[in-house]
């Protein structure tokens, strides 16, 4: 009997656009019978996916929303799981491969998407041009403790941090808790910030600001917060995070190779 | 008069294969003259941008890079600057807003790619899953001392880590410096941590295994490093850093409700 493994694809389909999701992941998705994933995400896809299955759960069954896969899987269907940004990135690919081990005879492909900290950040200018780390303010699975932790050694490190999930309307004040807490970790109140809502959906709004200011502002869940580190500048609206390029002498005569 | 602004985009490209970059990058690099970028990545580019004027400067020479763009710009040219992985991380954007400021003429877009701890991540299997910090070892333009910091806070604060340039001929023991101090500053020898060679260009290469191999371990300049954190785990062969989801009631009726 020749065993048949089935292939499950757990796809990033970037922001939101079809523009901004790679060949490989539009390739996946047609070659699936059934798409899985939450509604949000599924109401994003273009008209060319409108004769697959759509399926979904609620948000918060996220287990339910995997086995789904498998099972859509074991009566022969071509299955892709699609997540938002990056697959791999807060994205379902870690579940699925948890879970896999229960159904070996699936096998599980992750593609990767653009996920918010590049998308945010192209938007933005270049705030994660150097070493960067990447929280989210959501403690739904984690506990605020770590969450702390965490955007304190992210202080201490000088890092650029992108925040994910900085509100809803549960966790209302959490943006303003974390910057308290990166300003009581050494970051002043006039770092260079900025943040994007409805990154590569309609609306895109994009705002650089002072890390002061940022503690004071309302953002929605549907925002990604950048804060800069400690060489990071606004210039002409942008936010930018230097590699240490030394550009002084570009308009000398000074060899580079001296200076590199 | 007319007043005209000159357009240049920084593309990022993503690992290389043309199937894992954006429409939106293709679409940018389509509509421009002059391609400019270093030679590796310019030779990664298909034949379908080979009637282009393609530019180079050796390594090292980015200002340079940066500034043919602006002069090409000023010849009326249409300008794409490419970048491997995303343009936005460790990538051309941040410099060429930086000399931006000399060109007002010039109006600058940042295309984003998948950045290699987003590719790299899905060979190996979903390591960035939670909180992670992305981490340069090369000291070309960051002093040393700053990317220890950098890499002690990282240990400290328990993210999942992402190490770009873990080596080069000058540095061949920089990745077990690197492997050192987090062992100094927390990290046990058991770690699960993962590499992966090639990403998205031929003969990709993953292997998973714990932090006390990868420190003898060497590694070449193509190579992107993740070292998982406290809960990551090897499942199959993959690297996965855990959500935080409860799986172990996925198998009898406790309500999904109740645990989340």
């Amino acid at each position: 009997m020749e065993y048949i493994m089935n292939n499950i694809y757990v796809v990033g389909m970037g922001p939101g656009e079809e523009s901004m999701m790679t060949q490989q992941a539009i390739d996946a998705l047609e070659a699936s019978d059934v798409i899985i994933g939450y509604t949000v995400y599924l109401n994003l896809l273009g008209e060319r996916f409108a004769d697959k299955e759509l399926l979904s759960t609620p948000m918060k069954k996220e287990r339910e929303r995997c086995i789904m896969c498998f099972e859509k899987a074991h009566e022969g269907k071509k299955v892709a799981m699609i997540c938002s940004g990056d697959a791999g990135v807060y994205g379902m690919a870690s579940l699925m491969l948890e879970l896999g081990k229960n159904y070996p005879d699936c096998d599980i492909t992750v593609i990767p998407g653009i996920t918010a900290a590049s998308s945010g950040a192209a938007v933005l200018g270049a705030p994660i041009n150097h070493d960067f780390c990447v929280i989210s303010l959501s403690d739904l699975l984690t506990p605020w403790e770590l969450i702390e932790r965490r955007l304190a050694a992210a202080a201490r490190g000088d890092f650029a941090i992108v925040l994910y999930n900085p509100s809803s309307r549960k966790r209302a004040d959490y943006l303003k808790r974390a910057c308290t807490i990166l300003m009581e970790h050494g970051v002043t109140a006039d770092r260079a910030c900025g943040y994007v809502e409805n990154i590569g959906r309609e609306n895109t709004k994009a705002v650089t600001l002072t890390l002061g200011e940022l503690m004071n502002t309302s953002v929605n869940m549907f925002t990604t917060v950048f804060i800069g580190n400690s060489q990071s500048e606004i210039i002409d609206g942008r936010l930018v995070t230097k590699r240490g390029y030394d550009i002084e002498g570009i308009h000398n005569n000074i060899s580079s190779d001296k200076q590199q």
